[in-house]
């Protein structure tokens, strides 16, 4: 057991001790969905573009293409007259070719015929019958968007494990790949903890609660992109949990214990993963943040697989997701940034912390775009409602001021 | 058609026109959805909480239960002791009353019993036998989360229009809403213009391009959540057109028409939108902004129908759909907040704009949090790829330097 990390563990440590005892990143299966069904999901490996882009050369005006030689020492007291000789009509292919002296009209998104090098804008010129007349000089490439200029073929235009989305599906679509490989993330959701009960259960017997954990959990990672499966409330005892964990575990690459927020539960979850997980089976026993300390990851690297046991709290489960599980899927997939948007912010109030830890604090933004922290007690279901994402006070910062300087990591 | 602003108009008197010309908010259909489906939609009405939260007070630590008033003045000189008469096990309703110089063994989540007023930790009490010795004083309600705190029976605890997603849902999981009331927004989408072809196109015509806006614009408006119906691209006549352009509003709640580049195909729009839409019919022609100009919206206040023109540049029609199109979406559910998060940031280099024109330019963020813009042609489909959201240089503001603060809208 030489490997766990027996104390709290900086987020830095696990990171690194958690990517290299699992051998991230891993090759992970991969389904090839629909355009319209890949929304959400991660893209399983790195693409390329079928085809240059834009795929000719393309007036990014309504105008005319010339030559821009042609316009050379042009001004309105020495004016240059070319002759249009066609024009070019949208989606179709440009006919014969540029020459000097000559002008073919031409459209947004149009081709601009070979033998061109810029365009003139309509509102610049003045046309009577087949001649036009320019008063300036244009320069090469104007209003131009040579083949290939964005992107050349065979470039890559998506990295593994990003998440398809509005930013880029313009660019799955336009290389004409009507199906995506998306990377298959099965995760297993299992809540426990003996005064949890599940969302029907009509009238809750007092000391009873419902599972809110188990639904925030499959609500963020299915938008992250996994595919879950909430397997509900199972029983505090040891043999039912080792049970439903080890069924879990089979079915999924990556299994979510949230725990109840009794010490028995927590008990239970740190020898349920040292009896269900091997090679390198516990990694991570308490992590330097707060809320989220008795957060567990262990993990199998010949199977795949990993488990995270997670705090009770829903505001604390939360926390331990975004500050330290998401960014390791990113490495599971092989993505270089672990982190989704940091942004620095100025503080709308003072903010009490304590150094030693690092601390994670709900927050939105006032209207001239400051952090306004929102101090919650750990029991709180609403933490997070209509928040950004957190403030981070890293460990060496104790209380800051309104107006300093803080980092928030936003979902 | 007096109420058509003929000139461009700004954005804040394009919010303002449409939602009082469309007298929004609107009633929306909705549908109940099991509450694993509901993820991603917006929610239809206003819910109320159907129980205190926490329906009992509940320890925050696991610990004793105790009487403040029996801790007054204790220090480690003068300590007090009382005698544990019992337990709360997890998930059970506590038994009997606390009285003074009496504790209870209770756990982090667990009921108080009535009569106890605080909880003192583990870690700070020595247990022999059934006395416990406290060595310092404990103030009311130390460690204690009392019934209703959070949430008091029948408070809001979502509005209509929020997005359910994992800061929300432990509310309506722990709530016990099985089935959630969820907007049915039906958006409707058709791309136009000679020369985009499907996706499916296996080998394009020189002159040609696949459609991307059509693809985006659904990747967007499902995650806002809406349930989009992709109406392929239609060629660019105009009672082909016109017959397809009916049809889908006939269909649904929105429609968003992205036009090809060209002349014709916004001409066309224009006309489809007087020809078709009445009571007002066409809003707006035109807004200040850059990118995103040509952008067209018009709606039917009886039958409850919005129909948007776009422009044809896949970043143009990003834009109009972030500055302009989600706050109005937003403004029909009767949401307060138009934007979702704005967020202001120290630009990490110059950026060149220019006055009287609202301008947006994606960005990112460098590792120390500066936002940094990255300039793109206007015919490029990457330019969102790997951003957080647009910079805007408002109206008044020209070219602003390295340092300088800069409102920037993430998405």
């Amino acid at each position: 057991m030489s490997e766990v990390l027996k104390t709290l563990s900086s987020r830095r440590s696990v990171f690194s001790l958690v990517s290299s005892s699992l051998s991230f990143p891993w090759d992970i299966s991969s389904e090839n969905l629909p355009l319209s069904q890949a929304f959400g999901k991660r893209i399983a490996r790195d693409l390329l573009s079928p085809l240059d882009y834009p795929p000719f050369s393309r007036s990014l005006r309504d105008g005319y293409a010339v030559t821009s030689s042609d316009t050379q020492g042009v001004s309105s007291s020495s004016p240059v007259f070319l002759t249009v000789t066609g024009e070019v009509p949208m989606g179709a292919p440009a006919q014969g070719r540029g020459f000097p002296g000559t002008a073919v009209r031409v459209y947004t998104g149009g081709e601009i015929p070979p033998g061109f090098d810029s365009v003139v804008m309509e509102e610049e010129i003045q046309r009577i019958g087949d001649i036009i007349e320019l008063r300036s000089s244009t320069p090469q490439g104007n209003h131009i968007v040579s083949q290939g200029e964005e992107i050349p073929r065979n470039t890559p235009i998506l990295s593994r494990g990003e998440r398809i989305d509005f930013t880029n599906v313009g660019l799955l679509a336009s290389g004409g790949y009507t199906h995506i490989p998306t990377a298959t993330i099965r995760a297993g959701i299992i809540s426990t903890g003996d005064e949890i009960r599940s969302v029907d259960t009509p009238e809750l017997s007092k000391g009873c609660v419902r599972d809110a954990n188990g639904w925030a959990l499959y609500a963020l990672l299915e938008e992250w992109g996994c595919t879950c499966t909430y397997y509900g409330v199972l029983p505090d005892d040891f043999s039912l949990l080792k049970k439903g964990f080890s069924a879990a575990l089979e079915e999924n690459d990556l299994v979510f214990i949230s725990g109840g927020s009794s010490v028995s539960t927590r008990d239970f979850c740190e020898k349920l993963f040292r009896e269900t997980l091997s090679s390198p089976g516990l990694l991570v026993h308490g992590v330097n943040i707060k809320p989220g300390k008795p957060t567990l990851i262990g993990g199998n690297r010949e199977k795949k697989k990993i488990a995270f046991g997670l705090p009770g709290h829903p505001f604390s489960c939360m926390v331990v997701m975004m500050a330290v599980v998401l960014p390791l899927l990113r490495s599971m997939l092989g993505m270089e940034e672990l982190f989704h948007t940091a942004v620095t912010a100025r503080l709308a109030g003072d903010l009490v912390g304590k150094t030693g830890v690092e601390e994670f604090i709900p927050c939105t933004f006032t209207p001239s775009g400051d952090a306004l922290p929102k101090l919650s007690r750990s029991g709180y279901i609403s933490a997070l409602r209509k928040m950004a994402g957190f403030v981070v006070l890293k460990e060496h910062e104790e209380t800051l001021r309104k107006g300093d300087s803080v980092e928030v990591l936003l979902w």
